[in-house]
């Protein structure tokens, strides 16, 4: 017997080891998805066992490679190698699979379990988280290499599946992989021609290799993705399209799903559902594979330890990273500042000193404008500042001077992420996890909608990422509904950890912008076309925006009879309508709420004190009235004037008039509560 | 001069005049989108005085050829060629463009103006519109075409630009075009190498013919946009295509955005913003247009007056219709039922009667097995409905028995859209909007997020789409946070005009379904993937469940203390709490309401009976609380059970105990009320 063939027997064992884990663990669980891990175990074991660059000691080292499970539902083989491979994740987690409080959940989740880069599940994100994080690992390694140390060099690696592929968001992440020439990114594909409905032929046709090939991919076609050579092969191949820099690289593996179920094997019978006895049993027999449940010889063990070379391959990089420390003791400082997430030193009063600065200035801008200005005045404090528009940068406001456009070949801080919304979204969780930056993206806040997973995903996965949504209302006129968010502000702010701003000025849009990043998790800004004149405030009010809620305007005599609660652009309106019914002999405080859930995370005292028991309560936003209602309940009397239709197409004064949201008619709406 | 010669005149004649057109209304607006207009207008030509079959008088002859603005900025194009080609749109309201309650909204809305087939601006979606009409067309030639008798053989066009094809959804729609092989589908592609932010050369380098040819599609490369008898030649050839059913075809034409304007030609400061006065006249200058701001030259009103064509052609079908008539009248009065969109005769008996049949079984079903059932019984009735699922056919039990597979060549009425959320519910609306379907698509309630855009054209669009999503809370189970909706019920509560229903057992879900079949406008199912017990009615509660909240268990005595809400599988929670909360003493009223959107169109009395003034009142729902204040902020207490956090992933029964969503728990919330 040669190595070689002794080494395709170790092969052969160490797939049916991630095999047999993922069976075993889905028939404990009664529940799961057996048929990729089966189906993906050999390009596993070609990949994790021979080119992963990672150390299962520290998960967090900066230089490891990433690995992103695109096609999540198959977590039992992701669980299965890091388990195998030396991570912190002991085999009781295993049979502990999708049990409550398991570091083994139905799908991976980034947080909870070592090794897990990013949260997948949701078909096609994994994939733009990817390029996400190829894209930081180039634009960090041009910041911050120097000749001779390539302190940062890495790469990150993508299983996926038919599913991401006929998802939008693949061709989205794809074409903008493509022009940004991200080298280092490598997707493996599970060719298996089965999605959860059957054959694909029925429903997915496409030449996916000629696809890839017309977004600017190094495709390598026609793997046997059961042939653990021949994927290491192909991985030398795209390795070799990385050093030479010629584009990502996609290899297409043909698999056989539930490979190794003599009566499922190939189906899509057994894409979501445990074998079942007789079949595991069944299996076993095809497979060879004598073991018990969990129970691993240890010749597969040793074979997937990746703790030594791991070891020594991160003592390595330690070694030339303090050299370099040694020659460029700042940009060293710098990176493990930047890679650790922290702001700089001294930031939190520097932020403080801007707010009072744009306070001092008193502008009347749109919210867009003073959020462009605040980004300018960020970025010359924040290197890690690295944001653009899905293609509105100058209506969205989100370029800067000195920005400079991120090319393929051509270094910046400003993206232009195309009209890709949603993969945009995904790329900036992308950019957010690997670390080393602080991503923003903006488009029109009614093209949330496009987006809304990944800014779900955001929450879930608590990265800090800041969303600049602007055009926030009707108040953006003439493009007319289908560009007129409604239903929008609310339904954001239902998004479990997500803190949506709408700021009523400059100064409440520096202080959001200061709040989204200080934060562990996203923020939305949601920014106005228009004009909004300065609110002025004293140093406790200034204070007090961070709060979420605050008393803008107290009642004439201290005393409200009615307390008027408004966001953005219609705290004017609020303040407008405060002096009409005032002159009527009505003592009116205004409420500022820029962000609800900020507001909801203050103790009751402050609640209570913002907005008073006993005293009637008129909310008014240019929004769906509908979510306003949990902060009117325990009013006596309370009324919210919003829009609960679709807007039209007008110039943005003609709006406020039909919809009443004049200062006359918020008056009219406030009288009748009294 | 030759014939050849005078008719390139007229073209240029014609194709300046839509430029001025959208010229001098944008200018006149003082806002809107001209760039495009003046790139598509010698395309806009080719196609409206040369291929397009329509009649300008009956804009909703069911034979027309189908148009869509994917690119829907451009609409000044649009109203132009209604304009000039005889549709009644007024020369004055082209003088209204963007005004309030003009018939000249910025962007183009059906169902505003005659001739518009759909609402774009959301970009991509218009092109994954045509594709649902497209499939529609070739659905109904199936079912309706006899030898000798093409009733139905008409083309869908689509303009689009590169942002179309920078989104993920033309790719969805794109692929399931070339895999059902929709092949009198013809896009023309404005390939003018700009986008807002410029020269897309950074963010946009696909090979875009390479990539449609991957997808199935018929590629025309390298046509002059500019060039009138060279876009009619494509057309041709396009046509061809269509003709020998080799899939759709994709025309690629180069063409100049804001082609005419000396300075801005080329750029993107032409793609949305007027010219202002001085380039205007250097247009003007030219191009050689001395004619004043909506001043249109008689000859080329007569060159696309469309008006004596399209009443011939259409006199034609109508004949050809008769003597189908005479042929098969029974398909004839079915084809006039189906394309006006009404219901069989004796429909809604019908549907009564299987709403009691279903009460009577009184079956203990999950909603989404009790929605299968309810799409089998009505299928039989309605040979309209058409439906199917994102590639979770058995998860979202979308078939029923004979319903056959809708493939390139094989009819059927169930349709697997592949993973593909976004552009299914699109094309839902295509399907929608071309008439002869009544159609559905299916997804995990969570995966909403991916289609909410397009869920928000069908409301706008109002249009009779049913969205059917399962897995519709944690009930779930272990697959976790990705796969478990917590925010979607509310936030899709707040889409203006859309009907969310979340049935409570299996004759709910029977009344959920004969709701959305009967109304205009889309509905939404969120049906559970777990058993629902049977809750007996009695004929009037029956009847009640339409009104979308009602009474479902009076308080023992009739005089409730506490009144319960609660939907979907939450009301057996509700129930069961009941029963210890009247034990204690504490009469107890429980409210199903499976639709908010309904309950708030009945009248304040039927709203008072069932939520009365003065008691007490607790929701309980397995998603975000924060919706339901709007129906508790007039009680004197009130609280909601629900979850504002993301789930977790472990046995359904297991998440229900850790969430509090047990009757004990329920009962501790209403007894802390009273």
């Amino acid at each position: 017997m040669n190595m070689r063939i002794e080494t395709a027997a170790l092969d052969t064992l160490c797939a049916n080891a991630l095999r047999f884990l993922a069976i075993d663990a889905v028939e404990q669980a009664k529940s799961g998805h057996p048929g990729m891990p089966m189906g993906m175990a050999e390009i596993a074991v070609a990949l994790w066992t021979r080119h992963l660059r990672h150390d299962p000691a520290d998960p967090a080292w900066a230089d490891r490679d990433r690995f992103v499970l695109s096609n999540g539902h198959g977590s039992m083989l992701l669980y299965g190698l890091l388990h195998l491979t030396g991570y912190d994740l002991p085999l009781d987690e295993l049979k502990r699979f999708r049990q409550l409080h398991s570091k083994t959940p139905g799908h991976p989740e980034h947080g909870l379990t070592p090794g897990i880069e990013t949260t997948t599940g949701p078909l096609g994100q994994g994939l733009a988280n990817a390029v996400g994080m190829a894209l930081a690992e180039k634009l960090l390694a041009r910041e911050f290499n120097r000749p001779g140390f390539d302190i940062v060099d890495h790469r990150t690696w993508v299983f996926l599946g038919d599913g991401c592929l006929m998802e939008g968001i693949s061709q989205e992440a794809a074409s903008f992989a493509g022009v940004q020439r991200l080298s280092k990114l490598i997707a493996l594909w599970d060719d298996n021609h089965i999605s959860i409905d059957g054959e694909v032929d029925g429903w997915f046709a496409d030449d996916t290799p000629a696809r890839f090939h017309a977004c600017g991919w190094n495709v390598i076609e026609d793997v046997d993705g059961h042939d653990v050579a021949a994927v290491d092969e192909a991985i030398r191949e795209a390795l070799a399209n990385a050093r030479n820099d010629t584009g990502p690289t996609l290899i297409c593996c043909r698999t056989v799903i539930g490979r190794g179920s003599p009566a499922r094997a190939g189906t899509a019978g057994i894409h979501g559902a445990p074998l079942g006895r007789d079949e595991v049993a069944a299996t076993r027999e095809e497979l060879g594979w004598p073991h018990a449940p969990f129970e691993i010889p240890a010749e597969v063990r040793a074979a997937f330890d990746a703790r030594p070379a791991g070891a020594q391959r991160r003592a390595a990089w330690q070694a030339s990273f303090e050299a370099y420390r040694a020659a460029w003791p700042e940009a060293a400082a710098e990176f493990e500042r930047r890679t650790a997430g922290r702001l700089p030193v001294g930031f939190n009063v520097l932020a403080q000193a801007i707010l009072r600065g744009v306070n001092n200035d008193g502008a009347t801008l749109a919210s867009r404008k003073a959020s462009q200005d605040a980004i300018a005045r960020l970025a010359r404090a924040l290197p890690e500042l690295l944001g653009g528009s899905a293609d509105l940068t100058h209506s969205n406001l989100t370029d800067w001077p000195g920005c400079g456009a991120v090319r393929a070949d051509q270094p910046g801080r400003h993206i232009n992420w195309g009209v890709r919304e949603f993969g945009m979204s995904a790329a900036l969780n992308g950019l957010a996890l690997h670390g080393g930056f602080l991503p923003f993206g903006a488009t029109f806040l009614v093209f949330s909608d496009y987006a809304r997973n990944a800014i779900r995903m955001s929450a879930l996965l608590r990265q800090r990422v800041i969303y600049v949504m602007t055009h926030d209302s009707i108040g953006l006129g003439e493009d007319g509904p289908t560009h007129q968010p409604v239903e929008h502000l609310p339904s954001l702010r239902l998004i479990p950890g997500l803190d949506v701003w709408r700021p009523c000025d400059a100064v409440e849009t520096q202080a959001a912008w200061n709040a989204a990043v200080g934060r562990t998790g996203p923020s939305l800004l949601a920014l106005s076309r228009q004009n909004l004149p300065h609110q002025p405030r004293d140093s406790a009010q200034l204070e007090a925006i961070a709060r979420g809620g605050y008393v803008l305007a107290e009642a004439a005599g201290g005393k409200p009879t009615l307390v008027l609660i408004a966001t953005g652009s219609e705290v004017a309106l609020a303040m407008a309508a405060r002096e009409r019914l005032q002159a009527d002999g009505l003592p009116t405080r205004v409420v500022s709420m820029p962000c609800t859930a900020a507001f909801d995370r203050q103790d009751a005292d402050w609640r209570a004190s913002v907005l008073p028991a006993g005293v009637a309560r008129l909310a008014v936003e240019a929004a769906h009235p509908d979510g306003w209602w949990k902060y009117l309940a325990d009013a006596p009397r309370a009324a919210v004037v919003g829009i609960a239709r679709f807007g039209e197409s007008a110039p943005a004064g003609d709006l406020a008039a039909f919809f009443g949201l004049t200062a006359e008619r918020v008056a009219d709406s406030a009288r009748r509560l009294l």
